[in-house]
């Protein structure tokens, strides 16, 4: 299997992190977001979406990281044990956090991210007010959805049970890309913090690993 | 099983049609989105996002159409048969093209019907030209990405093989609501009209049922 990935964009550290705290053997590729490289014509022949993450099984082409992690459920079966509940009904709560994060935090931290942070620096300009202040409201809108809905149950140490999933995950990256901005998303929030502990806590070393570039881009290399 | 839709909201329409075709067995009770009934505080019982569509079976809430989805497959047995691929590698088409539909033809048809037809409807104000030709511009780059690569293959009929499954329904869900304004889109797209017209035939009554307030809003039923 062959993954291609960058290490900026949040589901491609996802699936970097479930791969690899799964032992799933995969060869990596980073393709880089900001050189475009993903819309070279060559690339076609990789993904015919031209979309990161992707993977490539022998010329199978699948992108989209919640497909690949159900991909990866069928086809290895430590991820299924680890990191996928069994119980349907859990794992029906595991899908609706990935359903639910597209429209809210993933929607709302990349976005601020991009228009607090990333806009600003490659343009070399002042960010946009407003457009910063509608994402910021999408995203601290879904931080206390998270804190105050999904982490609701006391006996719940993740977002659905009290063992972690590919949810939990989704969620860190997202959590990372909002920290480069310098925004502290835990400020109020303890259960989120907490979570995210323990998600590192059972992901590292590879967790620091597929940050790295995030806490060098925020100079906020966090303190444990 | 208690489901709550309402009719103007496509994944909606898509859980009913899978919940009808498959002859599963459930209690429907119709919330009016356009009167905010589904943000009614008794609403939270029903549903802790007050998201809609959303079930609710003796007690244990679930909302996100694709979550939904996915529980059905692993609680009803003919569901799986006629809508789920069993190959891994199909099924995870099915989830790529589920993943996809949001940030493509659900995000720019949606947005391009509220934007064209509901808002001045409901404010009796012209359209805003601006938001218009940006969703516009989503909506039909997503339909030529389904004719030109998601139905590149010609020994598919369907999205992900020559099967129909939950992608197709979604699909055509997401069709009914830009044809409300008016827009053909299948103009130029014989690929989508035969795909279109399969799923109406294989899916009817039911198919017509569902769309009966979108045909009725449109003024555009259409000719078989």
């Amino acid at each position: 299997m062959k993954y291609y990935f960058d290490w900026i964009c949040p589901p491609s550290r996802a699936i970097y992190l479930l791969l690899k705290v799964n032992n799933v053997p995969f060869e990596g590729f980073v393709v880089s977001l900001k050189r475009s490289e993903h819309l070279e014509e060559s690339f076609k022949s990789v993904n015919r979406f031209q979309r990161l993450p992707c993977i490539n099984v022998d010329g199978y082409q699948l992108a989209e990281s919640v497909a690949i992690y159900k991909y990866l459920c069928k086809t290895f079966l430590p991820v299924i044990e680890n990191y996928n509940p069994q119980l349907p009904k859990e794992k029906a709560l595991v899908d609706e956090y990935l359903e639910w994060q597209a429209n809210n935090i993933r929607l709302g931290g990349a976005m601020y991210f991009k228009t607090q942070w990333m806009f600003p620096k490659l343009l070399k300009s002042e960010a946009n007010i407003e457009e910063v202040s509608t994402f910021k409201y999408v995203m601290e809108n879904s931080l206390d959805t998270i804190e105050d809905v999904w982490l609701a149950d006391p006996n719940k140490t993740f977002l659905v049970s009290d063992k972690i999933s590919f949810a939990d995950i989704m969620a860190c990256v997202d959590l990372e890309q909002i920290r480069i901005t310098g925004y502290n998303p835990f400020e109020n929030r303890p259960k989120l913090e907490k979570m995210w502990k323990n998600v590192k806590a059972l992901t590292n070393p590879f967790y620091d690993e597929a940050h790295e570039v995030c806490y060098k881009m925020g100079l906020n290399k966090p303190k444990l």
